[in-house]
């Protein structure tokens, strides 16, 4: 059993419309501070007045449900470029660096390999227009910046990637964490090139194709600014240990 | 009613997996001249095997069902910024640009203006990775940059914006078409920025965030080219006169 | 005549390697603070020791050499695309946006006059690497950004344009400054569509193709950085009056 | 000695200025079939009206005197990015590819073999606007290419770095080639990671910070298209064998 909380504090300057994507999708039980209209996927749609808002969303979570077979329509959407992920530009780059892998399996570990060992994490390195090519020249990045940068090698070698918004008990410093899902042999298994946290602990808040569509906030109208953060995310009992090379899926069960 | 068909032709080098994106939501008859499973959103999953494959498709399509209300669901995912659509890098240009506008509907034939005016139809002027920005700056492109461009401009102001790929009676020469809907008073109006075939006649084949989730044909794995490509779409009696300025959904109904 | 002064503080983490440009072409009198070698532009070339580095620089001008006429290897130079002056790629949005103008010094006016209204003068909106093309996009930047596009627009348009480093009298707030100079009529004439400050008072300091060549401190080896930076420029008498419009040579005298 | 020549069929279609980068600094004979102003760096200018023009350069060339010492201004110039070399973005790239070579040479040879090894030779894979970012996305490239990559690699490590248009005996397809010059130990030291012709007989045509300043044709003014081509560059007796890993200076002798 985990509990995950996070609070964000809005300074609302013109009346906005915004979308929330913090809940889990099976809590045990939860609280959330305020009146939303709940839409697909656990998002929250809530309209704002101008002043401060402040949002509060507390979570029980059991074992989290391991993701389904991977579909044909989710395997064929995750290898579409996307803002983020501009994998048919990066094709040949890919296809040098790692096409001696051949197996699905082996190339995305190479990937994730290259990516922690060739990027520095380095908090305000990127910014909210930063792309996989950027991060990739720039050598450095957050785990926003991480997923991206393997999500994109992995589709520019024909290897459905996707990335996925969580709590990750472990995080130091602990913050909303993004890590990224690829299909092999059929399931959604999961990897994170930060190597900050335990994939086996990890609980999904949104699934996606890049970070437009995990963004915990987005504003739909009007004007706001998010001047405060918190997250919280703890785990019962010791973390498990995570060699980063085995396969494991987001639920957490290990191959 | 109108009668549409198109013809691919393929050549396969190695097996390969395929998605297809041809067909049309409600023909009154259709027929796909291979075997193929059918996903959601009418695509056509199938295997080649090496050699020549000839997909032929044939419909007779109706009135066009009119797009639903705009659901919360769609609008926020049409705001955000995609492959082809980098509305998040165009966002200060875009406010510049046609902040004066001032009401959704006027910004929206304040840009469609402005695409139609500042690029020349130049066929090969793009390839596949050509995004907004880059067709902003050469001032050239096909159907499909014409729509990223409005879409993107629409997206940076807030405008929930999204591509359809359609089959389009008028069109000269003819081809399959990509056109716009943006959300403008809980409605999916149409919009072409190209100009070449009135927006009444279009019959939907897709929607999408840009062309990635609208292509005719997708590889999913393996290796195939496609030499070849025909497409007719022919309305019964004359063609609707379109002033390119009046709201119309793609359904064919004016406002 | 004018006063004009500058100091640098460094601090200097590794033996460093370093050029200024700081010193104007033929002052009246000079002093600077440390012992420098001098290269060809007026270049100072230094090195340094960890610790702390202060240089200051004070001098004396009188009224500005007029630029010479426009040689043929300069206008050569002055119209290829730089790093930050990507002009092959704007083109044809040059093309469809300024084309109407016709002669040159039109073209340059309405060029200037477009940036002047298209972009917010916005510190800390853009950085090193930010070229033409992202000023175009974010429609914000500072007297580094303006410059480039201008210089980048008029490039596109097959008139030379170089940019010129100056101490820039009336400026405020008071700081190194970024104008441009084009070639029209076999005369460099100057524009800056920051309007900041008259062109009449202009001091240059130096010349090139962009920021790329006129950097006021460029490290050429070593690590260091530059806490601290502080910028006087001072006419004698009332500054005058410039509408911006008017064909003004760097040395002041206007046709 | 080595024989050159190279023929150049232009159409004009509107009164042209142009500007040939040609001609070898120290011929031992030449003709040039067409009248032209020559500028500094051997360069030739001329005007065209409409209709064909056709240009022959024929030049006997003895031993190529060796570049000068680098001197503490081409050094400063050849650290800048330019067009093409965009330097400033790719310096974490290239400090996690490259860092670990540790003394310049070394360094530069890990960067030659790097991009012989990552690029593919193919013809047809780049375009008049391609830098060297695009070069290592895409994988694949020309002459131009991979010395644009290389001279990029090198800035970004603090070694300077400039291009060199040079006639190519041995090389097959016989063209006109781009290669790099590197400042090492006080030296201009010649580097071509295609590896496609000995670099001892290298002749310089012109050198720059990339293709920009190197163009063999520029138009100034006026529109035209260089439909013909023809290069040809014959070295008496044998060929030298070329390792691409001793020092050489364009000049031709070896340390």
């Amino acid at each position: 059993m985990s509990e995950i909380a996070c609070l964000l504090g809005f300074d609302v300057t013109e009346p906005a419309e915004l979308v929330l994507q913090i809940a889990v999708p099976s809590p045990l039980s939860e609280t959330l501070s305020v009146e939303a209209v709940e839409l697909p996927g656990r998002q929250h749609y809530l309209r704002a007045e101008p002043g401060k808002l402040r949002v509060e969303y507390r979570a029980t979570v059991g074992p989290q449900p391991a993701p389904g077979p991977v579909t044909k329509l989710e395997r064929i959407v995750a290898l579409r470029p996307s803002r983020y992920c501009p994998s048919d530009r990066l094709a040949g780059f890919a296809a040098r660096q790692f096409g001696w892998a051949g197996d699905p399996a082996t190339t995305v570990r190479a990937i994730t390999d290259y990516v922690h060992d060739h990027l520095y994490y380095t908090v305000g390195s990127s910014g909210p227009t930063t792309d996989a090519i950027d991060t990739l020249l720039s050598g450095a990045g957050v785990c926003r910046d991480y997923a991206h940068l393997v999500a994109t090698l992995c589709r520019s070698l024909d290897i459905p990637a996707r990335v996925a918004a969580v709590y990750a008990p472990g995080l130091s410093p602990m913050d909303f964490h993004l890590v990224v899902e690829t299909a092999l042999d059929g399931e959604w298994r999961v990897w994170d090139a930060t190597r900050l946290a335990p994939r086996q602990s990890l609980i999904r808040i949104a699934t996606g194709r890049d970070a437009a569509d995990t963004a915990l906030a987005t504003t739909i109208s009007g004007v706001l600014t998010m001047p405060e953060m918190m997250v919280t995310a703890v785990a019962d009992g010791n973390l498990p240990i995570d060699d980063h090379v085995a396969l494991v899926s987001l639920g957490g069960n290990v191959t």
